[in-house]
């Protein structure tokens, strides 16, 4: 069960930009691993899935907790892909909140992707979801303008915007370009940018942060210049594409400012190889760590 | 419990488009009532809620519960705000199911409006979530293109985009202006437009929609225009403003291709009123349903 409303959410005293930026710190590299399970890739070791809702939700809570385990110690964040888990309906959403619960406990920073996009009343609901689940951060959607976004970062707590996504179709409408010059995917940088100048912390940057494909490298350092103070998390790398070093151009000059996603070829790094698959992730976690962690310069 | 994986979604054969013309035919009324209740509106007679999740969750089922009888044989149409169920954690998304099953018992054809917007598998993820607990449609952000909207309409399930919300900020960017002198509420209802028309029915509507404030009458007729065989779901009138009369620019010459949503002035008709609660909601719901069949032609 989740925690009820009365509880306060643990962990997440102050302010989500300085939690990312000491995430971070810890482990010496901007990198986040994508949590986003499918029942037909879990390893085979977890046991037969039965078909039965249980059985389906043991898998499922194996395989996560698994993965926290694997990578904890040498990535600072994991995000959370709600949709696989709130496929799995009311169970699904109730595990949802204990691994969120369980990343805290390894020290990892959460991101809840779930891409939320509401206003007034129904955006703090949503925002009160990932507060009492204990996220750090939620991935929302910004198209309904301020209304759809101030209510996300009340008491501190952190959104990323969906500025310009890694998807292929992302551009017949972020990318249509607008009277004044811009793109329209800029055009929503500005917002964020202008919205997020309110929230900054004591480490330069805002709890309002930005989504930009890791697949649109030539666009990385024009967002940058765009939207000082403001984090970009950057999804896409490794089974989308996009290579360390064309992700440079994301980072300050302290390699903060951006966090990259990998997601299937971290927690999927088993599938080609033998032996124990935790050991499998870890190594690739590693090495995905490494690589992120030299281009932004935290490691030579 | 929600239905598993395993079963197949009951009452939800053929075309969603279809299914909402059918739905307002039988009431004789393009109309929808939004349900996004909130604990401290909700009847005293409801019993004192203690505070407990249990509670809490009794007191949301019996009001939902009461809107959906209420309601029925009034209008053809119950929208369910999500994120006022999700807030409520795992029992929150459970009764959801319960109450989109216990709209169908009634005749009454459901939107989930969760403004889902992912792409892939976790799109297919959440629509699969809006099919089984057996919703007909289910509102997304069209943010992130035809990745992000194509998987929500396998096998005949309907999806209204956001196009021109009602909220307050939503001209900070869908109001921009593109350099072809479009707005971008207009490049997405284009968008919107081209992808739908390969999932038209019957009675000549796609099952892709999309959603346009009924807070900005002027542009009524701009987007019906821009949009054939687009069913447009109008939220905002009564609480939110909007008058019957304003919104005849949406309908067709047969009163359908728009559906007229309101929320807190019915569900909260009680309000300022003695008594019996659900009776005050029927009287709100019958006007409604009258004044805006009146405006679509149906009635005289």
């Amino acid at each position: 069960m989740m925690p009820s409303s009365q509880e306060a959410p643990s962990g997440l005293a102050g302010h989500a930009g300085d939690r990312l930026c000491a995430a971070i710190d810890r482990v010496s590299s901007p990198t986040c691993v994508g949590l986003d399970p499918v029942l037909e890739k879990l390893p085979a070791d977890l046991g037969a899935v039965d078909g039965s809702d249980e059985s389906v939700i043991n898998a499922m809570e194996s395989f996560s907790l698994g993965i926290l385990d694997a990578i904890a110690g040498h990535v600072g964040v994991v995000k959370f892909q709600s949709a696989c888990y709130e496929r799995h309906g009311a169970a699904g959403v109730a595990l949802l909140g204990r691994l969120v619960k369980a990343a805290g406990e390894r020290d990892l920073a959460s991101i809840l992707d779930a891409k939320r996009g509401d206003i007034g009343i129904s955006a703090s609901h949503y925002a009160a979801t990932g507060r009492l689940m204990g996220s750090d951060w939620m991935t929302i959607n910004g198209w309904l303008g301020e209304d759809g976004i101030s209510p996300f970062l009340q008491d501190g707590a952190g959104a990323f915007v969906l500025v310009r996504t890694s998807n292929p179709s992302s551009a017949q409408l972020q990318s249509l370009q607008l009277k004044d010059g811009r793109s329209v995917a800029e055009g929503m940088a500005d917002l964020v940018t202008e919205l997020g100048a309110r929230h900054v912390g004591e480490r330069g940057y805002s709890t309002l942060g930005a989504v930009v494909g890791a697949t649109h490298p030539e666009e990385l350092a024009g967002f940058r210049d765009r939207m000082p103070g403001v984090f970009m998390l950057l999804p896409g790398y490794g089974a989308q594409g996009g290579t360390a070093e064309s992700l440079s151009p994301a980072f300050d000059a302290n390699g903060m400012g951006a966090i990259v996603t990998a997601s299937r070829s971290v927690i999927y790094a088993f599938h080609d190889q033998a032996g124990d698959w935790k050991t499998s992730v870890t190594t690739a976690a590693i090495e995905f760590s490494e690589a992120i962690g030299t281009v932004a310069g935290f490691r030579s």
